[in-house]
């Protein structure tokens, strides 16, 4: 079984004050709704977690008969980090996962094939993210604004979601964390640490994550271009 | 006296076969014009230069007379690469030019403000440019697929445009590049050879530039939301 595993969690303050970014109206549906068509029309998804804070458990209950998502779904909650609700998610899996997928929440652009790839990589080697080679010119500063050298990004990639793997190594990789007390940004940094290797699944089309209000016209005109939106 | 200096010789590639991603029309004009335009109306910038391929000056002639530039122009020759054109581009400057305020001309959002910033920073340390704090994830790879580590972005910036030095540093700075047969991808490269220290000008709204068809819809929201656009 593979199940998918929805970060929706935060609120993210870059918005703006009392802004829910996940709920944000984009191309007739809320954003948070956009990421969840994915994984409920993909034919590689069996389950769906939604990882959600506390008292938004009936409007994510509503979005899925608005929307009228089949797939089976579950609820779990969030915690105060990330990696906190990762676990939570974790946590409420079915028993048979065997594979797990998980997305921001936030980002609404994945495509089906790029789900798909990642889940192939992950049974393959047990861990892979989406991730586009970095394309800017990139300047380390000395701390200040000075800019101190050019970087190579000949080897550099931006990770992106969704980031997927077996879920017993992602239980224990999350687990090391913990137990070490530290605080990972994004999933496969908990790989790193406990030495899994992790596979870079190359995206061909924009996967923007919704972040500040700026990028919201671009996410629109991207949700716009898809098929059925 | 403080010119702009526009690099519009590229054809691109990413764009697809005959198809010169300058001219392709974004909210109404064709790119390149969305550019010229920040420079024509900038109430610091005193004359532009265009560097352009040859063959092209006829029709940047006519996009001036289309869009009723005001500001005094000169057309320049392209070379074969990015830092030839900026090297014709310098030399076809005003001799009375002190700052030049070097721009992508496929980078069309770059705002009035930012230009003003990049110019007074460059009259107080001899060379700036635009740049945003990095925002995503990234990781290294072994050169395949595969991640090696996280990197630590919290001193990593990306750089855009424009790119505003004192006149006789970035010429100084350029004619050391070509001394040593270098290839640099960007003007403040040249200037960290001659340990010139350059500014950061942090950018507060998205200034990206056309490299992909991708990128055309995001380009255009950015551009219809810009006033008198």
């Amino acid at each position: 079984m593979t199940s998918a595993l929805i970060v929706a969690a935060g609120k993210g303050t870059r918005m703006g004050p009392e802004r829910d970014k996940l709920f944000l109206e984009l191309a007739g549906r809320p954003l948070v709704a956009h990421t969840w068509r994915i994984f409920d029309e993909s034919p590689d998804i069996n389950e769906i977690v939604l990882v959600v804070r506390d008292g938004m458990q009936t409007v994510f209950g509503d979005l899925a008969r608005q929307f009228a998502f089949r797939k089976e779904f579950r609820l779990a909650s969030g915690g105060p980090e990330r990696q906190d609700s990762v676990w939570n998610g974790l946590a409420a899996l079915s028993p048979t996962a065997e594979i797990v997928a998980i997305q921001d929440g936030a980002r609404p652009c994945a495509s089906m094939e790029l789900v798909r790839a990642t889940i192939e990589a992950a049974r393959e080697i047990g861990a892979a993210v989406a991730a586009q080679r970095v394309a800017d010119t990139l300047k380390e500063s000395d701390g200040t604004h000075t800019i101190t050298r050019t970087i190579d990004r000949s080897r550099l990639w931006s990770v992106q979601t969704p980031q997927t793997f077996r879920v017993e190594i992602i239980r224990r990789a999350l687990a090391a964390v913990r137990a070490q007390g530290l605080h990972v940004t994004d999933d496969t940094a908990a790989c790193e640490l406990i030495g899994q290797p992790v596979r870079l699944v190359e995206g061909l089309t924009p996967n923007p994550k919704a972040t500040s209000p700026a990028d919201l016209p671009y996410l629109e005109s991207l949700l716009r271009q898809r098929p059925g939106t």
